[in-house]
């Protein structure tokens, strides 16, 4: 079973869903149109396809190499990278002055997610070379902008983020790593960075490292921590690559997947560096561009269980069991017992869910920079503020959870590696670390985006969300509607409980032992409103003639197994929304038997 | 971090909460009482932390190695499995007769739960020897009792449960391997068999092979299927060990998980078998003993959770990042952050309450065979069937998701390899998949175990759980009651449901769509159950000052984690319950976008 690109899923989330036309209403995007959407997904399905996809499994069996102070990229990526480079998928969302093609970064999150079915470990090379790109762009000078842009942009160049320490996690405030003035403008970096992705490879001549680090006169904690660049190899002015700067791999790590993305131990050893930003405002710069990398990694969620849920598919209906319940054939498709298609349809309507609120967070970021007013961009921002930590974390449980489905679903076979099936399941288990691990999110979204307009945003969502449950009356009846109807109410007041004790500065670790469970029921339910949005527009196309009835009549079931699967959890998580600090306290470590 | 056995949590659940005492009453376990049950936890932990736990990381890097038609143990396990046998754990529950302590099958489990913890890839060896003791045991000739029972119970050969074969999995009917008689009384076997777990190995002189083939006059499908034996060498009168057999494995699987453990492809080709038990009657032979394997791989689900527990609580304890919100400590360990500490909770919940389901599954099995009188002994069978599936399907499910939730508490570190938490989480996989998937499991609950007393056993769990409920009004108020008894009613209202749709043969469809929501269902609220007897058993021994308050405390907290963080899933449960065999008619493979 080969990786097939949903081409025509994604476009119908990105137009139907998460209504990235509106975006053509702003004039920011002159070169956007539906024409280049289609084109641009078949392309990169095309891509990741014909050429990514076949290097995933002997990637996962080779990995990336390390010897002698260098990483080897696995046997194939270096020339993937390069085509993928030369292809323009380096700089799809990119602004123009650096060489990119300025379309709307939700159609550039689509298309990368076939990337990411295609071979995740792969995808996170681009993936962090865009976060870097956005860091300079965001915080870089001028000279900056002119010297490194357009080579990351093109893809001549790769970025890597490095940020973590061994005592620095999830806590970055913890950072050791400094940078002393050389005198000349430049600094000395020196420091050891842990889980530095694609912190060294040889697919590119030059890696434009962005670094955290202390300067001499900063403060401890948080606001101490500043933004450097530093190149692999020494740039001269005139462009050209001289030297190799004073940092270097010193390993790379053995996981449970993505084999064939190197995870560095980087070490910097008086490494030549440029401040980037402000001095001292390094954790803030960084925070900037987290939003963008946190829907990435929501992304990766997406387009792991996407694969997973197609290879599972095809071997369901391939492999024969049994007798079907419906239609009396002896040796039927295991596809024909109740439990594996209700598993499957289960699989492609979270998918689908976690597909639409991710691009929606991709048309919120795109609306933020370039809706026409002021109070437009403000609402853009602060819909991209919210959904940002659901995208992450909701789709990368998702992704984890529907990997694991699509081992069981072919049995045995599903344990045996060379089935394929077994990596997705490896692959999948780091989205939800990195970049913010699960946790964190939850915490983001109580702690942070939730309150910082006091709920606005998410009243708007729970407004959007009920004004469509009425557009639904047309379309369902009974139960399908009574569940959404349920989960707004539960999100409603699951909202105001929190908002209620977060006014309490007593009662933090409330709001805390609620995050999970707050982040998962509105994932439950958005995702379900994605779906309805989906299913309405399917029905609009149907009474149209537009496109294959047995596609769209599916988005309308779709629904309603989510409904049905789904969102009824909205009770049990408001169950968990509200147990309190008071009780985890009563869990002391005595109770929960440690040694 | 090593392993540290449970042993007062096991005996604990044993005695408090699954009732291990009423087996004493029997009168038919003479040399079983407090002190043995101690002394056997106790000692069964020793091994386990000792001799198992130090081989599961060396034994997961090495595997097991196949050159030549011949397996090797990984390095270490050999001699750890003689040490295993000359401690007499491949006895524990096994008849007097044959040499075995005849003790609980209860207690068995409970010890073995360590085994699996320690070193689930090691556990599978004498696990399977176990399940083909009982078939000899049940289905045996005398001679085959005398010649083998007594040297595959004292664990000096082991036994292996040969049923798969590449196009007969789920659907054994589908098997083709024939047994020619030999007119001397034996049989020539030939055929293939896959995923024969510990098939070939070094440990033993002799390996005996439970053989799942046809004879020739047999009829097609399911009822011409006979169970014969097969010893690795001839096994002459006296008892000597003759020449190899002509059989032989052909290779071994590359598989996620369980890399110890030797997962055989065996060829047989005209090896010397003798039948055991009826001709024909295979099948109805291997489903006797189906619900000892069953509630067996229930514990490993149970073991790998509470590997995966302990590891990821001592790691919360060490490592510190941020600040405690209740302590205020800057650089706290991250168990002082309340969604660490509640998730380490829930896994801890979940892991106790299944625990409780397996053992009592076990207590049910052992009064099933010695309780006094005909009324009782049928009684504590149908408790033991509805109790199996429920046993085998939700604490693997469960052991994936805490092992998964292991790796998360982790961070980064748990994407290593080196750190140990990855490995719980691929050995974990298994678990749900084989000794019947979890979805033939909900099959086999709503399919059979339901309805075969016309839900006489359902009800008798309801009453049981009521009374419970009752019992609970001085311990709790509020929330945890009103979950819990929202629970009860639910399991209610969805076993009335099913009934009903039973009845009703065109509805067949409408049951296998509700299998697995019934199951998580009745998962969900008799591990509830078990939390709740185990904390009034607790409070009880807080007044009579009996054992450690700390630890005491902790379960009545823990019912109470649990009734906030999975309790409340009943109502989703119940949604799933009614979705109905239409809906997922309606999700065709056209409307799941196959290819």
């Amino acid at each position: 079973m080969t990786y097939r690109a949903p081409v025509r899923d994604l476009a119908f989330c990105l137009t139907a869903v998460a209504g990235i036309d509106d975006l053509a209403a702003t004039g920011a995007f002159p070169d956007y149109d539906g024409d280049v959407l289609g084109a641009v997904l078949e392309a990169a399905g095309q891509f990741s396809e014909g050429v990514l996809a076949p290097l995933n499994r002997p990637g996962d069996l080779a990995g990336a190499t390390y010897a002698n102070g260098a990483v080897t990229a696995a046997p194939g990526f270096a020339d993937a990278y390069r085509q993928f480079a030369e292809g323009g998928w380096t700089g799809l969302a990119a602004p123009a002055h650096a060489g990119g093609q300025a379309l709307p970064k939700a159609l550039e999150l689509a298309a990368y997610e076939t990337v990411h079915s295609a071979n995740m470990a792969f995808g996170l090379c681009p993936m962090l070379s865009l976060a870097a790109i956005e860091a300079i762009e965001e915080h870089g000078t001028e000279h900056q902008k002119t010297a490194y842009l357009p080579r990351m942009v093109s893809g001549e160049w790769t970025g890597a983020m490095c940020l973590t320490e061994p005592q620095a996690g999830s806590d970055l405030g913890a950072l050791t790593a400094t940078a002393t003035p050389n005198g000349d403008g430049t600094y000395a970096l020196t420091g050891q960075k842990i889980y530095i992705t694609w912190g060294d490879h040889d697919a590119t001549d030059n890696i434009v490292h962005m670094v955290l680090a202390r300067l001499p006169d900063a403060p401890p904690g948080p606001k101490g921590i500043s933004l450097f660049l530093a190149n692999k190899r020494i740039v001269h002015q005139d462009g050209s690559l001289g030297d190799r700067n004073s940092f270097r791999p010193v390993g790379i790590e053995h996981k449970l997947g993505i084999h064939a993305s190197p995870t560095c131990v980087m070490s910097y050893e008086g490494a030549t560096a440029e401040l980037v930003g402000r001095p001292h405002e390094g954790l803030a710069h960084m925070f900037t561009m987290m939003n963008a990398a946190r829907v990435g990694v929501g992304v990766e969620g997406v387009g792991i269980a996407e694969r997973a849920y197609q290879h599972a598919l095809a071997y369901a209906l391939d492999r024969r069991q049994g007798r079907s319940v419906w239609t009396g054939e002896a040796g039927a498709p295991i596809f024909d017992h109740p439990e594996v298609r209700r598993t499957l349809a289960v699989m492609k309507a979270r998918i689908e869910a976690a597909r639409a609120i991710c691009l929606s967070t991709g048309v919120a970021a795109d609306m933020a920079r370039h809706a026409d007013t002021d109070e437009a961009r403000t609402h853009w921002k602060r819909r991209e503020d919210i959904l940002t930590p659901i995208a992450k974390a909701w789709s990368t449980d998702m992704g984890v959870d529907v990997a694991s489905q699509g081992v069981q679903i072919h049995g045995g076979m599903g344990f045996v590696e060379e089935t394929g099936a077994a990596q997705f399941y490896r692959d999948a288990r780091i989205a939800p670390i990195y970049e913010g691990t699960n946790g964190i999110q939850a915490m983001d979204l109580v702690g942070r985006k939730l309150s910082q307009d006091g709920g606005a945003s998410a009243r708007a969502i729970i407004a959007e969300m009920t004004a469509t449950l009425k557009d639904m009356g047309g379309l369902y009846a009974g139960k399908p509607l009574e569940r959404f109807a349920a989960g707004i109410e539960a999100v409603q007041d699951a909202t105001l409980w929190l908002l209620d004790a977060k006014a309490d500065a007593g009662r933090q670790a409330d709001v805390l032992a609620a995050a999970d469970a707050y982040l998962k029921l509105m994932g439950d339910v958005i995702g379900g409103w994605m779906l309805a949005k989906g299913a309405l527009a399917a029905k609009a196309k149907l009474a149209a003639g537009d496109g294959e009835p047995a596609w769209l009549e599916g988005k309308i079931a779709l629904y309603e197994i989510y409904a049905a699967n789904v969102l009824g959890h909205c009770s049990s998580r408001l169950a968990a929304v509200g147990q309190g600090g008071a009780l985890l306290q009563r869990m002391t470590k005595e109770a929960l038997g440690a040694a």
